[in-house]
């Protein structure tokens, strides 16, 4: 199983980060995702860690990629689900995933995704 | 990362299966998804197995032990995602998930609890 899957729901496509990430998958999934949002016009990418007890400077940079990648492809990114205990660390490391959204859970996100689409349009 | 996260979208609970099931994984997830389905009054339960190559009877149980459990506190389980090859196996297998809805992907897995809900109003 080594790679993520990610569900498309309307517009929008959901990856759920479960797994402990390395090189090769992080860069299965940013080909995965990349050639997804050309298929399926997505607008919004959610990116679930409700999973991950820690996030290290390699997960933080994988989801500045990601985001990056999906803004160039007209996609806004949004992480959910973050453990406090993950965005107390993030904050320790002076890693503030700045220029990612963050919602507090999947439903919130996909509420921000819609009103960034609508800011935008 | 022992346990499978469960997101809520509405009033629908949402179970990606991305790594390999055990006993104890298989019992916390019931566990976890009975709890969740209390707090949240939620009406469905979509089990999303894209990411498994490979079903086979442990995971059949477990998925009719999650849709009866799901059952008896009143929400409606589909599974979604499977890929064809876990089809052609299951159907060889003789595990046909008798009593077990199934939809292609997320999107349609929604339509379909939603109109279960409505069919049962």
């Amino acid at each position: 199983m080594e790679r993520i899957p990610i569900l498309q729901m309307g517009d929008i496509l959901l990856v759920t980060i479960q797994v402990d990430m390395h090189d090769q998958l992080a860069l299965t999934l940013q080909d995965d995702l990349t050639e997804r949002i050309r298929a399926t016009s997505a607008r919004g990418v959610l990116i679930e860690i409700s999973a991950l007890d820690i996030v290290d400077s390699f997960i933080g940079r994988m989801i500045d990629t990601i985001s990056a990648l999906a803004r160039i492809m007209d996609a806004r990114t949004v992480v959910v689900g973050m453990q406090p205990a993950v965005a107390i660390t993030l904050v320790e490391l002076g890693l503030n995933l700045a220029g990612v959204r963050t919602a507090l859970n999947v439903d919130r996100g996909m509420k921000l995704l819609q009103q960034i689409g609508d800011t935008d349009a």
